[in-house]
This record gives C-alpha cells, sequence and structure tokens, in this order.
C-alpha cells in the first residue's frame, strides 16, 4: 500500500505501519477514508467568486450575507482562509490566489485569478484589500502587485503586520501571532 | 476529511494538512489511494497456516517450500514476520498470533490461534520453535506459554537472546536489560 505515500510526510517506513494499522486493527475506518477520499475528489471544487475549496458553486463565507464587504482578505491558499477565519476578528470575505507569483516556474497573473480579483476590485462598497499572503520573497512580490492593482482601482491595500516571523507560512503560525499581525495591519 | 485520522499518528491539524494537501496538488493520488484502501480491505486476509496478512489463502512464505520447515519462529504481528524475514538469516516457517496474552482485555490462547498453532507443533520434521514475542511482560508470559505447549510436544522452544541493543551505550540501558545481558554472556 505504498499507495499511502501520496499524503505530505508519510515515506514508507510510515505507509508500512499505516498499512498494517489499518488491515489489523481498523478496516471499517479504511473503508470510511477510502469513500470520503472519493466523495471529496468529486464534489470539492473551487468557490467561483473567492476561488477556496468548497463543495458548492458558492463556498459558505461567500454566501454569508452577514459579512463585512467591504474588506477582502487575499490569501495563498485555502488552508489560510481556514486559520485566518478562525484565530482573527477579520469579518470580511476572503479571494484565494491559490499559490504566489513564481514566473520561474510559469505562475503569472493569470494562474493566480488576477483577472477574476480585478472583477471584484470594480465591486461596489468595497474599501479595503487585506493582503495576508505569505511573509516570503514570493509573497511579497504578490502582494506587492496586487496592491499595484489597488492603486489602480482607488482602493486601499494593507499588508498584514510583519509580527510573523520572516520566512513564515501562515498555515502554520499560532493563532496570538495571526490574530496581532491582523490588528497590526498597516497601509502597503 | 476527519476519517484521515483513523491513520495513526494523525491528528485533526494533520488531518485537515493532508486534506488540503491532496485536494490542491494530488487528486489523482488520493483516488489512487482511495482504490488501493478499497482493493487492499476486501482482498487481504489472514494465511491460513501461519495466520499473516496476504492476498492468497497461504501466504508467499508459507508456501515457498524452498524454506526449512524444521524451524517456526512465532511473533505478535505480520510487521515482526516482515521486520525477522528482512534483518535476518532465519529460512524457516513463521507463525502469527496476533497480539499476546492478555486476560483484562479478554485476549485468551484462542484469540492467539493457539489451536492451529497445536495443530502445527503435530506436524512432521518440526524440531524447533523460536519464541520471538516482544520482550514486554506480556510477550514474555506468552511465550512462556507457548513454551509449555511444545514441551507437551516434546518440541525445543527458545527465545530470542535479550541484551544491549547494538550501538547501545552500556550507561543508557536500563537495568533489566543490563542484568539479562549479563547473566546471558557467551565466551567470546
Amino acid at each position: 500500500m505504498m499507495a499511502l505515500r501520496c499524503l505530505p510526510g508519510v515515506g514508507s517506513k510510515t505507509a508500512q505501519r499505516m498499512t498494517f494499522y489499518l488491515l489489523q486493527r481498523d478496516r471499517e475506518g479504511a473503508r470510511l477514508l477510502a469513500e470520503k477520499l472519493l466523495e471529496a475528489i468529486e464534489r470539492v471544487g473551487q468557490c467561483c467568486r473567492c476561488r477556496t475549496l468548497t463543495e458548492n458553486s458558492v463556498c459558505a463565507l461567500c454566501s454569508d450575507v452577514s459579512r463585512d464587504a467591504s474588506t477582502l482578505c487575499i490569501v495563498e491558499t485555502p488552508a489560510d482562509v481556514l486559520a485566518v477565519d478562525q484565530a482573527t476578528i477579520f469579518n470580511g470575505n476572503f479571494f484565494v490566489l491559490h499559490g504566489h507569483l513564481s514566473p520561474l516556474d510559469g505562475i503569472g497573473p493569470d494562474e493566480l485569478g488576477m483577472d477574476l480579483l480585478e472583477n471584484l476590485m470594480k465591486s461596489d462598497g468595497l474599501s479595503e484589500l487585506i493582503l495576508a499572503t505569505n511573509t516570503t520573497v514570493e509573497g511579497e512580490a504578490t502582494a506587492h502587485y496586487i496592491s499595484e492593482m489597488a492603486q489602480r482601482h482607488n482602493l486601499k491595500a494593507t499588508r498584514i503586520a510583519h509580527g510573523v516571523p520572516l520566512g513564515g507560512e501562515l498555515e502554520y503560525i499560532d493563532s496570538g501571532t495571526l490574530s496581532h499581525a491582523f490588528s497590526g495591519r498597516k497601509v502597503f
């Protein structure tokens, strides 16, 4: 069952241990896992508005009318949406880039859905973009690129504070730091 | 996809990371994993002779006629079969208990397939049982129980050596192991 090696952080030794465990002790769990995997692959796609992962055409956050439509938080991954939503008091909308600008890997504005983002920038009532890309070199470059787009649309763009250690990835930051980084955001 | 938590060593945070990874980067791998899981649950059962996990009614080791039928190595789990087979020059047959005697958990001789083991003890040509259960209290008790069965069938029963592991420093070895290593010393 070397197929388990497709999981992040699982090598051949761990895959072997997992296989024995599942076959000896938890066949029901293994069956459930297989079914849930197939179900997820089948049903989970991207939200047509914010590009996060969802089972519907519009995700739960985007279809929640009680959220503040005047702020838009731009993140690199769907995991970041969850992290920000759970750790901070932010109550606006999200936009997921699914990566960052990386010309050498052929990742340009088109791959990150910038055209969709530009459309969102034209929407009424939007007043602030919060750039919450990772604080890596590529994340900074991506934030900078979006801030220039925002300028063209006369929108304020803010960057989450560098309370986050440099080189850090949002997904793995503790919620306290993340919350501080949000409240300490500055005009980009 | 909290179904991933059925995997040993995977908690909710890791399950979330795995889910995002699979859905964003490796849907093909996820599909393959699901299919392999279902296939394994469906096809993998116990060898009717040694009780290890196999896709056939008799496992590859048991059906290999070139193996030495005069020795039988008794282990607790199918993973132990693999470990012994890969690490040692042992070329005999195996028997898997799928656990150890543990009366408090309701694990007695019947649950460990001792009736099947007793049948094997009657087979022609068998001369030695190697007791390779874990060197824990329960493993020792199980080995002792089987050695008494062996005695009734006039079979030699040997126990794997207790001692200092290779590369072990005496200073950090627990006293029980050290004491065993001393009493089991051999002429150099």
